[in-house]
């Protein structure tokens, strides 16, 4: 099919600067932000690796994952059946068909769904927000996706340990002010933090991001990495970014 | 007394760069690092506030908290009798017996000591390691400064929270690579980490220490602030540093 057949009414394709890989977008819905790009950035898959992403929104990562790694097949998991058609549709674009399947599903049964101990690598972009007042449109796909409506990081976290197999590893991309919660809760279900990487907009400002590697039984001690700086100056990524971003 | 009858063999006086304070140090024992004045740069005390400083070593916390807080009276806690009997000769030499008091004890006892709830603010600079092999001389001062010889992060952490009154704060500085076990005992003991600032030798290398801020029985929500970054370029320290250290 074409591109225009694959597109419906108020979609638009960006190119995502990777193997000419594109992606459908519906602004109105939501469009992937820089945290799934870092997430995909961060993460690593070994060759002939099974992958799957918890909430896969747009399929932006398992389509930039599939770009990066030689992952042997990608699982792209997605409650809102909308968001799910249109990733079904991105994958299509790109012809990765027999690579990456979109499946429509809630993640907090992901472990029924594809089985236990069933996946190498696990990667997710959670909501990220507790808190739910002031919401106008608490059942629209912004706020499914921002917020922790339809499952929270307990439930993220413990689907995410049931799916890997035994030193497999999960990839977290959330908010600073969730650390505690996020280390607390991978202790918990056994996944341990291995690697955790700050993602600072300037050099003199807070962290706005967080990316956490874990391992499933893996034994305690964490390295901290290098500091990523977003901007170098305001409008002007630093040559981390352009690197993570394929410029 | 004048400094030199302070002064024991292999001994010597350092100027602190704070309200003319001076330390006593013995090199072939063990002296105080950066992590003790980023430490003390970090912690707050309101006026009045009653401080301890577990494992105080040659004192070097509590004479800068002074010199930095307002608060109304500061303990050092120091296993090592050698050790408390040269902070003790620090606190005289900087005429400040009245407000700061070195008991010699062990960290591990600090409640039964000084009863339950009886600080508003706890700080430690804790041995980091907790691997002995290789130890020449593990009953040696730098050894049990270093290495998790006769308290362990747990110790630290259990008794902490339990000299705190509802409300105080901790202060702790800490290796990154422990971070998850710090959060995962302090939440267990209902310290919640409310602040943390990574440590950085440089802007482009892995963060070196952590200064944590937790408060007993405070609701979760961290802020991770932005990166204190040591060195400028190789020899030169950064505004943030100098600022810290007074000069």
């Amino acid at each position: 099919m074409t591109t225009d057949e694959l597109l419906k009414e108020n979609e638009r394709v960006d190119d995502l600067q990777r193997n000419g890989y594109k992606i459908i977008q519906d602004p109105g819905r939501f469009c992937f932000g820089m945290d799934a790009v870092l997430l995909s950035g961060f993460a690593r898959a070994r060759e002939g690796a099974r992958v799957i992403d918890l909430g896969t929104g747009t399929g932006i990562i398992p389509i930039l994952m599939e770009a990066k790694t030689k992952a042997a097949h990608l699982t792209g998991l997605e409650i809102q059946e909308e968001s799910a058609d249109m990733a079904r549709r991105s994958v299509q674009l790109n012809g990765l068909t027999d690579k990456i399947t979109i499946v429509t599903g809630d993640l907090k049964e992901a472990v029924s769904l594809f089985g236990a101990a069933s996946f190498d690598v696990v990667t997710c972009n959670p909501p990220y927000m507790t808190e739910h007042h002031g919401l106008t449109n608490p059942g629209g796909p912004k706020a499914v996706a921002r917020h922790e409506l339809l499952c929270n990081l307990e439930d993220v976290i413990s689907q995410a340990a049931g799916l890997l197999k035994s030193g497999g590893n999960f990839y977290l991309v959330h908010r600073p002010f969730r650390l505690v919660d996020i280390m607390v809760l991978m202790r918990k279900y056994r996944l341990e933090p291995k690697r955790m990487k700050l993602v600072y907009p300037f050099a003199d400002k807070e962290p706005n991001m967080v990316l956490i590697e874990a391992n499933r039984g893996g034994k305690a001690r964490l390295t901290v990495e290098k500091p990523l700086i977003v901007y170098e100056k305001p409008g002007v990524y630093t040559e981390e970014i352009y690197t993570v971003y394929g410029y």
